[in-house]
């Protein structure tokens, strides 16, 4: 039933001669893919696209992600009427505007997820599918097809040869995500040239042995019949994603056309020109916008806003049918937890068994799963060793494997940690979802391009990273992090949380789970250990606090985290016997430690004796909260974990022998903490 | 003509056994699959597999790769006679022991590279088959096929799960690599349980979309003769890269066998007993092999020997017909770098005109290349921004596609930043080839999981890592670097230099060169940078030297890095227009000036007055360094660089005002060096 006429192809140049001229007077960006993408943006936008602009957040809206990320999203929004404005667009990439180089989440209205770096929107976009799946199962009843939204994801050759989105791709297939349509922009062009110099593979092929449905477009550029049918037949297959592989020419009435001298940068003044000329705009006018094109998108809100009404009403009607259904799905969509979610959080005493702070966290997630729907984790195939399965959930699988159902909440992500972190990017995105996630702390750094998207989007991931240190034991330096929590601290926006014992894991979900708009990584341990005199959630979740006082002036403050905690209370006890005092400071995250007041964090890294700290990792960063570091100089070591630490010297016996090496250092010199500073 | 007989059997059930025993003493690691993959193993090493154990250098010899790094490779070492006794095997996870929880190259013997981190033996296996195309395509002739040796992968479900094995793997078939052979061990198995769960692709078409030839075996558990074919068919094929899909039963014999029970743990005592039955080995004994399987094994150490030797001779004959091939190729085996080839590093004086780093890079590039045919360069589709391609370069391509040649040295990596750190690790494991890759700093996270295993292994791989702060500008803060220097400054035997200027790039090559068993990471500036006064190559290749050098006591020193130090210095030189001297600290590697004697460090960072760090990074590790900090809070912002900075306070004007605080804030107080310390 598709019917083009003269306003489409208006439209399709106004996208095409704004694309020029957004890049154009920025002097940076790509202009070449919204130019041969913009009648396939169109036809979307036009005669599919479920969505308000009014408001950009209905739940039930269709999910957008421009997965090579630029200014076409940027003009679709500005047209469809979101709060965008012709200026914003004027400012494209330049300084605090709302229209960065790359579209970022929670930063420009109408934007799900941030792109740009390759490979991962399309990746999150099979993450907003799951997250639909997973909303639609627990909450549609028969009438009350509630969440029933689609997910376009636009995505071009360089995402494609993207690990990520292999791996990604691979996981659709077999969840058989239905309700995932992908635009494949197959312009043979990518920044280095022509594709055949480094991406000759059968793309279609691929996506068909991943389970996908495939549907080629010849001629991108002009046919929008079948681009339309190419979405409706897409939209059609209920048990399988789509993948359209839509031939088009990049920079597509440009004079450079088809090459990828249209890719990165801007087209010359006089190309900019001809273009205009081409599709009859005025050349002499930039980000001319026909009035008729305004119209046509203009009545695409007005049904947006019409479609939000009529599922508002059958959501008043959802909640007189299904009244606890209901209130549970407004509370998710509203973004509040659970009321009294944190009383079920587990309380230790130091005479309860010791335990790998892996494990304390299985507990965690067991006492909260019942009440706690919101939570849907998962592992990349190290369920047993993450503990990430609380007893009693299901699987997210596709009721035809007949493992599990879509209403399930444990993900199988496979071994593919980088999707399963941009796929629970878009879980988070998506709302009324707070994705928990798990591998060892070692393979979080496989999915590093992610986790710093989730921080700088404001994504509430949570990772279960386990076997956090050279206390894995065995499997040897090849799988012992040594350099990846330094990391992990030095993103913004991201909390990492190092546990000593029961009451901090406690305590690290307690914050993880609060903080919503803030990821946390959970540096767990694989060995157990002793839950500790002086631990409690509440000092735990101001991020450090001393954890063992002396009486009078102290010889030496040790400050530690996680499963060293112990080991600094062992030397403690050992120099005490030889009359030193030694205070204890945990600090199991730094980024939540920061934000106290100064007052609180000097009285906790005072001044006036020296202050050690000890991990077993790499002590790069600890001098901020120390003089002295004591931890890993090099690469861990294949053995049982006892004997490693002993070979690396992290001991009672050994931090006991360093300690007093530098008190005998300090003494007579004047010690100022590390925290008394001009900046 | 595969003839199999008892012996063969008996040699099969020594390694399943062994495996068992291997992994039942060490009451540690994975027993399945090697039990699974014995008969494969046993097919290769005796039928086909070229290398001499008596010198596990041998330049020429077949490589293998255990991407899902086990037990197995040590036990076929041990018998095929490389250095690893029985009682290395008994030592299996035990600390200080060669056999170390996953195989490590440069570790043990025979070992090639370092695996275990799934799917990276995967892409390894790529880049050890393309440094024999490369190798073979430049040394070999007519009547001297010197360099043909054949690289075999056995990887399982886990590796070809993962994103970086996929990048690979696309490549691979791109590349036409007929050298290389991969046998998948299909056992329907990984560590949550069945694939069906998660891994349900059909991973033959998946291999053929990419350009692979795909061969099935049906009965990988016996059907030798199917094994024998497979892999006599693989090696035939010499423009595909070649899948072997072979059916095996993981854990085969256990009483557990074919489930994921033999995935990660021991077998038990009875079960290891019933399966030495099963094979008619004593069942009360451990670590049997009988002596047939040594004599089988031997013997294939003898052919190896005779093999290498031909292969001398061969080589003896090469240098009387092509003595300046042979010498070069002998230096390259020796792993001896150009004589002289220092000296085509540029020099610079501070009236040379301001370059980007990355530009600076790319002369030194163009200077070196000429006269160093080991530097096998290439960029993940940014080559014109990481400036990477050398003028005069080929393109490492397949004849056959018009593009380039085996012989070209630089590589088209297209956007795959995992795969091509990875494969540059095999580039670097094959001997002979100095490996260095290009992409924006911010996309080497993409890669972390590779750069950690370059410095593990000791792989010499140079990532020329562009745009590497917030001057990459209107891109944004999702390809602005925040935390990425922190990263690479914490993974042991890394290098991670920020060089500020032309001698300072120079500096950072001539050190990356030199450091044979070191990867570096060279972080590159997108913008200009102008050439200092004070600059010299020798300087900076300390790693760290005062710049700018005050009369009597100073009142501040700043020390920078990279695009920052221009900055320092526009600050000092107003703050001495108001009467305050400031010194200029250049650290452009922290590693490497680390290593330099303490009183050196001292005099750098000398006691008596505060040191104020500056960079256009997270501020996390500067303490070590200096009593302050002045660095990135938080993300970046996309818009022109100048603007960027500003907008942070990294400019002259405010950076003086920060060290007035600075300055004003020690006033009276006793400063003494960060690095004057105990530990
Ligand atoms: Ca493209
Ligand atoms: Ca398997």
């Amino acid at each position: 039933m598709a019917h083009f006429d003269l306003t489409d192809a208006t439209c399709i140049a106004t996208i095409r001669t704004l694309a020029a001229d957004v890049v154009g007077k920025a002097n940076s960006g790509h202009p070449g893919a919204p130019m041969g993408m913009a009648p396939v943006a169109h036809v979307l936008a036009t005669r599919f696209f479920n969505a308000n602009p009014n408001n950009s957040k209905w739940f039930n809206r269709d999910r957008f992600v421009l997965s090579n990320g630029c200014a076409l999203q940027y003009i679709l929004l500005h047209l469809l009427g979101y709060k965008l404005s012709l200026d914003d667009l004027k400012a494209f990439r330049q300084i605090d505007s709302l229209t960065p180089g790359h579209p970022e989440a929670n930063h420009t209205d109408g934007i799900e997820v941030t792109t740009g770096p390759l490979g991962q929107g399309f990746a999150n976009g099979v993450g907003l599918a799951m997250a639909q799946a997973h909303l639609g199962a627990v909450y549609n009843r028969d009438k009350f097809d509630l969440i029933n939204n689609y997910t376009y994801v636009f995505t071009g050759d360089g995402c494609l040869m993207e690990g990520v989105a292999s791996e990604a791709a691979s996981l659709a297939g077999h969840l058989q995500l239905g309700n995932l349509v992908v635009i494949y922009d197959d312009n043979h062009i990518s920044i280095d040239g022509d594709t055949a110099i480094a991406f000759t593979e059968d793309v279609s092929q691929r996506f068909l042995s991943y389970g996908w449905q495939v549907i080629g477009v010849d001629d991108g550029d002009s046919d929008l019949e079948g681009i339309y049918n190419a979405i409706a037949a897409a939209r059609k297959e209920k048990s399988k994603p789509t993948l359209i592989r839509l031939r088009t020419t990049i920079g597509y009435g440009s004079k450079l056309q088809g090459t990828h001298g249209v890719h990165g940068s801007p087209l010359k003044a006089d190309d900019i020109q001809s273009l205009k000329s081409k599709f009859n705009f005025p050349s002499d006018q930039s980000f001319y916008v026909p009035s008729e094109t305004y119209a046509a998108y203009r009545a695409i809100a007005s049904r947006g806003a019409e479609l939000e009404a009529a599922w508002t009403t059958l959501l008043g009607k959802y909640g007189e049918a299904y009244p606890k259904e209901s209130a549970e799905l407004t509370r998710r969509i509203a973004g509040k937890l659970p009321e009294g979610w944190e009383k079920s959080l587990p309380v230790y005493k130091p005479s309860d068994p010791a335990q790998a702070s892996r494990k304390l966290s299985e507990i965690v997630l067991t006492a909260m799963t019942p009440k706690f729907p919101d939570l849907l984790g998962g592992s990349a195939d190290l369920t047993g060793s993450n503990l990430t399965k609380a007893k009693g959930t299901v699987d997210f699988q596709p009721p035809s494997t007949g493992l599990g159902a879509y209403s399930g909440t444990y993900i199988r992500y496979g071994v593919r940690e980088h999707a399963m972190g941009a796929i629970a990017n878009g879980l988070a995105a998506y709302g009324g979802i707070i994705p928990f996630v798990g591998t060892f702390l070692n393979f979080v750094s496989y999915a590093a391009g992610a986790v710093r998207l989730s921080a700088l989007s404001k994504h509430q991931v949570i990772w279960v990273a386990t076997h956090d240190s050279i206390g894995l034991g065995e499997d040897g330096p090849t799988h012992q992090p040594v350099e990846t929590v330094v990391h992990l601290r030095a993103i913004p926006n991201l909390d990492c949380w190092r546990p000593a014992d029961g009451n901090e894991t406690s305590a690290s979900y307690l914050v993880a789970i609060r903080s919503r708009e803030t990821p946390s990584v959970l540096s767990l341990s694989r060995q157990n250990l002793p839950n500790l005199e002086g631990s409690s959630i509440e000092r735990a979740a101001r991020g450090g606090y001393v954890l063992y006082e002396v009486e009078g002036k102290e010889d030496l403050t040790i400050v530690s985290s996680g499963s060293e905690v112990a080991i600094a209370l062992e030397a403690a006890s050992k120099l005490k016997q030889e009359g030193f005092k030694v205070r204890i400071v945990s600090l199991p995250c730094w980024s939540v430690f920061d934000k106290q007041d100064k007052e609180y964090k000097l009285s906790v890294l005072r001044s006036g004796a020296p202050i050690l700290s000890l991990e077993a990792l790499s002590t790069v960063g600890w001098q901020k909260y120390s003089h002295e570091q004591y931890g890993m100089q090099g690469w861990g070591a294949s053995g049982p974990f006892q004997k490693v630490y002993e070979k690396f010297g992290i001991t009672g016996t050994n931090i006991a022998s360093v300690g007093k090496k530098v008190i005998s250092f300090y003494q007579g010199r004047q010690v100022v903490s590390p925290l008394d500073k001009a900046l």
